[in-house]
């Protein structure tokens, strides 16, 4: 099940960046499991990783890697993923998989092996099938286009229990240049992103130098990807990778600065709310809108406590208009002395909570109607502040609890 | 559906101290929806209360006639408990019902109207139906006695989504001298106790010092319902209130004060376990024992992030070995500097992970035979420090969407 359309577009070549799949049978036989992108020599690369302790290896060594590219001030020249094992709780050999991996991509592609970065999705514990993971590589690098084809099949090559390839982009006018940002993203379970969601990867043909580039991403994911949330659970494999070609327009004043910025967001959280949409078992696509908070955190806090609460869910599920529960959520929130009085609650345009109770023109009709939509938003207004956040999430549906108690994921 | 036995005990008599019922038609007719608790004069009674900020206007209440009661060196008479109605987001009209059932009890048993606190539980922010509700008092009135079926009656009137009644007693000898301890309680679903569960009622005829009353009932609060969880989200009604009737044994020493201690957290635990063994669509048991952390705080954040998780429940619901989001759900819990090399995780006697993967002699078959059973032990061993604690939950199963989805609760 999913909500709403995503429509993958038809994406713009970002020149010199290319893309190849492989059917490398690392779970199951006959789907696209195997991506390699590369990137052209001069570009630069940014990462944001799970903050999870049990990172996976390939995390670590993608970390290590990119380190070592900055030392040198170079950019990553590729990444290679694979979905069907997320080579996580695997220990030393799990490092030295994701190892073998980088080494033997450097060397059918004559670069340094610290220039490839490995990540991986799919069922945490399980050792890498190696031989058919590097089986796959020369027909992935055979396949390398920068068409809107091979960033389609990217798009799918990196799903696990998805159902739909995910992608974004824009084209922004900057001066009287244009520079392109193409993106494409993976999730549906054990999203709870925190410093990235489980697999994305945005790139543009912008030049951008290396600090400004890492503070860009910092600030889109904050908005997007760590604005989201399926089912509270953070994975082990949460990466988010920005490329800067630098083939494209100079972002450099602060009018393009503020273009580009804004383009990136919208990619970003278009790819964020693909995930939700996308989400285990969800039928409902929701946003939690916090304002009148204390600070960002405390809005964050309020959002994020209601958007886990299974009764909030289990009533989006069921299309009840129970405030109590929403009520309760927010009751439950971690706020400082906090005056539930001055407390509001709007569910679509529909005024349901103020002063500690049910609003006076309540009527279970009106609430009714709008938790029937597939696409609800729930406004809550603390009334003790000037900040906001907004976060996006699903409901906790039937096929969630089969797609997580019938299968190995 | 509920996990493994839980028996109504048969209630020793405490004297002075008895419960009547009746059958009101709060929600539904047919069932014990009001309970009256008479406690004798010169009774102590300690409450703890919900921390939920939307709490409900019973909690307000209750709160104020019983620091009203300490004002003036006395302790509460009348308990009136009603279920059907939790009477919470009811803003002010929910604080005059309170009010006026507590002055109809007062004026039928011929007492001051703070000596009565009052309790609901049930659907959220619909208004109390006082017209039935006062037209039970007499009958509750009426019934009051001290014996077993009073007890066990009282039991069944305070359920709401629960499958079976709550009990648990301790008869103790201190010299040559015995104290009882009866408690009931009721709770299913949103059911993250923080300070005390949903409701319950503990009583004793041992004479305590108030002061030592309130501490004892924190403290065993502490380790009992506040160490439950089946679905993270804390309700707006809980409370769990201690009486002491004084009429028998004085607890004084040392000695005895160990005994009476041990004896209450007995009580009080088996009480919040028979709540996760009644959790909303549970089919599983389980315990969360975490071990070796730096603070006791740290030992619950982990403890309490993988019962929440709602991938490890759904792996429990299905008897899935999958330690790998076990694993994750450690990992993502707010530990400082945390080195996940040196935890260890056993499912029941089996050691799933150690050294930040599979731990080497692991095999499915007998991760699968541990994950069969109707009752788990999950103990994480951080290798950080000297705290523990230990935490109680069930699994998310299809029942429990059903239960939350299907009706208004």
């Amino acid at each position: 099940m999913a909500v709403g359309e995503t429509r993958f577009p038809e994406m713009p070549v970002i020149e010199g960046l290319r893309l190849g799949t492989a059917m490398a049978g690392i779970k199951k036989p006959d789907r696209r499991d195997l991506v390699v992108i590369e990137i052209p020599e001069g570009a630069r690369v940014s990462g944001a990783f799970t903050r999870n302790a049990f990172c996976a290896a390939p995390v670590t060594v993608a970390r290590e890697h990119l380190a070592a590219c900055s030392a040198h001030g170079e950019g990553a020249r590729y990444l290679v993923i694979n979905t069907g094992n997320a080579n996580a709780g695997t220990g030393e050999t799990g490092l030295e998989d994701a190892r073998a991996t980088c080494a033997e991509l450097a060397r059918l592609a004559g670069v340094d092996e610290r220039s490839v970065l490995p990540f991986s999705t799919g069922v945490i514990g399980e050792p890498l099938p190696m031989e058919r993971l590097l089986a796959g590589l020369p027909t992935a690098l055979q396949g390398l286009d920068d068409g809107a084809t091979a960033w389609r099949e990217a798009g799918e090559g990196i799903l696990t229990t998805d159902t739909r390839a995910k992608g974004a982009s824009v084209t922004l006018a900057l001066g009287n240049q244009t520079v392109t940002i193409n993106g494409i993203a993976k999730g549906s379970g054990m999203i709870r992103p925190d410093m990235a969601t489980m697999l994305a990867f945005v790139a543009t043909d912008a030049a951008l130098e290396p600090v400004l580039l890492d503070q860009l991403l910092r600030e889109a994911v904050e908005r997007s990807f760590n604005c989201i949330t399926v089912d509270s659970d953070t994975s082990t494999n949460d990466a988010c990778m920005l490329i800067s070609t630098g083939r494209g327009a100079v972002v450099e004043d602060e009018a393009d600065l503020a273009i580009f910025r804004n383009g990136l967001q919208r990619v970003m959280t278009e790819l964020a709310q693909a995930v939700i949409r996308d989400g285990e078992g969800a039928t409902k696509f929701v946003t939690l809108q916090v304002d009148e908070a204390r600070s960002r955190r405390e809005a964050l806090d309020v959002a994020f406590t209601v958007a886990h609460s299974p009764l909030v869910k289990t009533a989006l599920y069921a299309s009840d208009a129970n405030w109590g529960r929403i009520l309760a959520a927010v009751g439950r929130a971690p706020v400082e002395a906090f005056d539930v009085e001055r407390v509001t609650i709007d569910l679509g345009e529909v005024r349901l909570v103020e002063r500690g109770g049910r609003a006076p023109g309540y009527t279970e009709e009106a609430g009714s109607a709008v938790m029937a939509r597939e696409e609800i938003v729930i406004r809550i207004a603390l009334g003790r502040g000037e900040q906001s956040a907004t976060v996006w999430t699903s409901d906790l549906s039937h096929d969630y609890v089969t797609i997580n108690a019938d299968y190995r994921s």
